[in-house]
């Protein structure tokens, strides 16, 4: 996607210095930093601080940094030791797992002088693949952006919202809830996206960053406003990501989402989430019960991030010293309160049934 | 209730200077600091740029603010003025309007050289019948937090989530949602308060501030936590404040707090709304259709306040500067998803019969 009319994606390999470029979404919305990336600490540094985050860029991220160690040390010992390093980064996203799964299978069969342009090339695949993934999700997405806009006042906007950053900059190109918003907007169709603040790290400024660098017309508002808009009519659609997706529909996303699911369902507005099948964790039937939550450090909530009169990037306290702090990252949203499953297959119901019928091969 | 072990109502009037005092909230939880107000444009500032915040504290301010301006002029033609001017400073809280039609219609009658004492009189007053009011909520509320006890664990706190300020701080003493609470506190119950950080003016941190400087153990979480927390059992009771109650029982209350119901009811927490009647507005019967709702300014959304690492009071911008923003301050609960209304008569369902049982000389 755009940013000031170049194009970008969210992380890059550099021929010349061999090192993986990625953009530091930590200064995001207030500055635009990138970063080079080489050895296995700065990747796990990356990762478990954010300065990517969004499940599909971690997991590229991750086979990146498999790559860039066995460029190194093409080891076993290596290769497993990468593998543990970079896996306990971050505890829910299923990408994670799974892009060092796939990394680690298919490099541990190769000999080790084979591993490292292998491990290259299998990083670019995954690359590739989510962007195709990721510009199914839009081909797919855009159909009910279609039909509503069909519905709407001629000049009327279609009225999204969205929460987090399901966007470019969580994956490695098009979002996956931005990605159908995207296609409209590349199709010629009227669009509005209110997007969520996302409290505590602000994602929402970041999906306002890249919707108005791309040139979406939107607003920034706070997590407390989306139920009013809802009762109110001024929300036509809500996409939304996910970090892990049950094999019964329920899906584990930034917190404060099922909030926005249930306010959706009290007022008939059609909820969407849209995913690429590789975070569909098919061992789990039921993700309320069953996907562990993570509790994030008391800083993300007690202090804020942003640019000062100056024009300095500054960070706030905002809580009482004596306070306690509670800080689930994520929460679960019943399949039940989502219309359904935006994937790179199609559009399925939030269930069971939904899901084994997009994906028979790989549903049990 | 207590500040650092002092006994403090949030307005006071100063016989020795004939000034009123008030905390100026505008630095909390970061600063505590007292204000004197004397002229009608400082009562006016001191509402409008919430220095005061909560309806009955805002009602109370009012009241001391026309008792003010008597002092200084009472004529007809002041009178009238200063009820103009407090009156347009906050569009929707119904007390204000309340406190100021009270004042007029009780001043008007008598002659100008006797409305000097009368008006102070009167403020007093308004203040000690919003002290006993909230009294009698924390009394009424009470049984609600006790039953919830009797079922608990030996040990295990009665753990509550509030939404905004409907403390202390936004009345003249115990609160309307916190007046339970503090009573709980006083009756040797164990509990344990969730505070919703409440953006985007983070009226939590004063929440938090206040139990904290009671001396009650609490929790700051973000808005987007507490869906997550009443699915996971991780709350007893919800009990919010109200700026507005329709005759029907929707409540308008702080942006945010419709969606906390909207997960209460889907996870079966009672939901309670604390308001002493002054807050009815029984001349609207749907408040979700009724009820005009106050967008305030962008720079509320944009910015957040707080303390920089040099211990400095300092306000950091956060959003994209190309970002529209849209901020409306309230919604509309419908009553259908709340529990029941705590007033100072005792607890009434949220619904037109459920008030006009409580209050059937008002009810029409």
């Amino acid at each position: 996607m755009r940013v000031d009319g170049t194009h970008y994606r969210s992380i890059w390999f550099n021929q010349a210095t061999a090192e993986v470029g990625i953009i530091d979404q930590r200064w995001l919305p207030n500055e635009f930093r990138t970063a080079a990336l080489k050895t296995r600490e700065q990747f796990a540094t990356a990762i478990r601080d954010m300065w990517v985050r969004g499940a599909p860029l971690i997991g590229a991220t991750a086979a990146y940094g498999v790559a860039m160690e066995m460029a190194n040390d093409p080891s076993d010992r290596a290769l497993d030791d990468v593998w543990h390093v970079l896996n306990e980064t971050r505890p829910t996203a299923i990408n994670l797992r799974w892009a060092l799964d796939r990394c680690r299978n298919h490099l541990a069969q190769l000999a080790p002088d084979a591993r490292p342009a292998a491990a290259l090339q299998l990083a670019h695949d995954i690359a590739e693949e989510d962007v195709e993934t990721n510009r199914m999700l839009g081909v797919h997405g855009l159909s009910l952006i279609n039909d509503i806009a069909a519905r709407k006042p001629s000049g009327e906007p279609v009225r999204i919202l969205t929460h987090c950053n399901a966007g470019w900059l969580a994956t490695v190109d098009w979002g996956t809830a931005t990605s159908p918003i995207y296609h409209a907007v590349d199709a010629g169709i009227n669009v509005y996206v209110y997007a969520d603040e996302t409290r505590p790290r602000n994602q929402g400024g970041i999906t306002a960053w890249e919707l108005g660098s791309h040139g979406v017309p939107h607003a920034y508002i706070v997590d407390n406003a989306g139920g009013h808009l809802m009762q109110h009519g001024m929300i036509d659609l809500v996409i939304v990501g996910t970090d892990r997706t049950a094999a019964n529909g329920d899906v584990c996303n930034k917190i404060g989402t099922y909030l926005k699911a249930l306010a959706a369902n009290d007022n008939g507005v059609p909820f969407y989430v849209a995913l690429p099948s590789s975070t569909i964790d098919w061992s789990i039937h039921n993700g309320v019960l069953e996907i562990p939550i993570e509790e994030r450090p008391k800083e993300e909530v007690s202090t804020v991030q942003g640019k000062s009169q100056d024009g300095q990037i500054a960070t706030i306290g905002i809580t009482p010293a004596f306070s306690e702090i509670c800080n689930p990252a994520f929460d679960v949203t019943p399949g039940r309160l989502i219309t359904g499953l935006i994937t790179e297959r199609g559009i399925c119901e939030a269930s069971t049934a939904g899901l084994a019928g997009l994906f028979p091969e790989r549903a049990k």
